[in-house]
């Protein structure tokens, strides 16, 4: 491992950490998806084998699945009305507005269902993800339909946009937990992230994109030595 | 039959046939969804037997399997960029914007999709379903997620809705070819369909509503002795 890789491990864990220490007997939490919040679970196993007592939903199979080996009780997300707190990493985060880009792991649209419904929305992140040109050097991942997909992009292409269809090493298209593709769009500096959600929705083909925009999440950064709150 | 029932019958008959008329050589045809539609594709798959060349894309796997049935060339959606003519039936037609309302068959999605790139969507109904008042006596059908669908439930609610899982006869949740629920919700007088459409289509959780908005469609209107344009 190299110094910046030990240092971006360093900080995953930090915020992890300093996240999963808020979590309290009674509370339902929502499990992220991705390599900070797999850490976070992680840490919250271990707090739930020494005693303490909450419920849990998933936003994926992996987490769902970490979960339960961990021990903790995840509950299917259908039985749930809302969710204490929800822990979850992103791939951007807006220095001044707190918008999110996620969906870089695959599970965009169940993060942000359940995100959605939870009070209180924890962003765990290592420092690099924080940004003051959102847009710039990330590309907004949009989950949509198989069906279509082709013209789909094009009617993104017209947004502006360049989506690339992702794809798995193998180079098959990759499918989400939901049975979808994600065009991974690069739009350049994103000026309106409301507006520019808004116009993606509005793409028919589309079921979520991952412009996080107005949930309000308390960002917890990570660095080699230390977690702070943004 | 009833005298009411056989007029329905002969209404859609009606359209049907005067809608595809329409078709011609070298035109690639979007199949439509439903009873009405169901028509037209035979009626479709006539005139190729006659010697009409088209192509075509599907809204259904029950259309796609249809049209093959009838020797049509049906092609993969993601191979074709647009469609030059769909026939569709629709469950409400607002006679003054023409507005749609779509999706009880249960096909909403990929008939949006299929007539978002169509050149020209002819919309095939017997009488009943024109209407002065859209959404009065026809709830909007909206395609969500099956995960969190319970939560997305009460986001609509919140809009003002009144959604109810749509079931089969056996009472299990209805699927969508897409893997989807429907949840048919009852908004009563649409005043304002495109904002209503834009709220809808903004709610995490829901992949598409049946409101058609600005589409533009030509509307074949069916009666027992005749068909004519709205």
């Amino acid at each position: 491992m190299t110094k910046t890789t030990d240092n971006v491990e360093l900080g995953k864990e930090m915020s992890a950490k300093l996240a999963v220490e808020l979590i309290e007997d009674g509370m339902i939490v929502g499990l992220g998806t991705g390599s900070t919040a797999k850490i976070a679970i992680d840490l919250l196993g271990q707090r739930v084998a020494q005693g303490l007592r909450i419920k849990a939903v998933a936003t994926s199979k992996a987490s769902f699945d970490q979960g339960l080996k961990l021990g903790i009780d995840v509950l299917d997300i259908n039985d749930v009305a809302e969710v204490d707190v929800t822990i979850d990493g992103a791939d951007r985060v807006d220095r001044s507005t707190r918008t999110l880009i996620k969906g870089l792991g695959g599970a965009l649209l169940r993060e942000k269902i359940v995100a959605s419904i939870s009070h209180s929305l924890i962003i765990i992140v290592d420092e690099r993800k924080i940004t003051d040109k959102l847009g710039v050097d990330c590309p907004i991942p949009v989950e949509v339909t198989q069906f279509g997909y082709v013209t789909t992009k094009a009617k993104l292409r017209d947004l502006g946009g360049e989506p690339v269809l992702r794809r798995t090493a193998n180079e098959a298209p990759f499918v989400t937990d939901g049975g979808n593709y994600i065009l991974d769009c690069q739009f350049g500096l994103i000026k309106d992230p409301a507006g520019m959600e808004a116009s993606i929705n509005q793409v028919i083909g589309v079921i979520e994109s991952g412009l996080f925009v107005g949930m309000d999440p308390r960002v917890i950064v990570g660095t080699a030595t230390t977690a702070f709150e943004l």
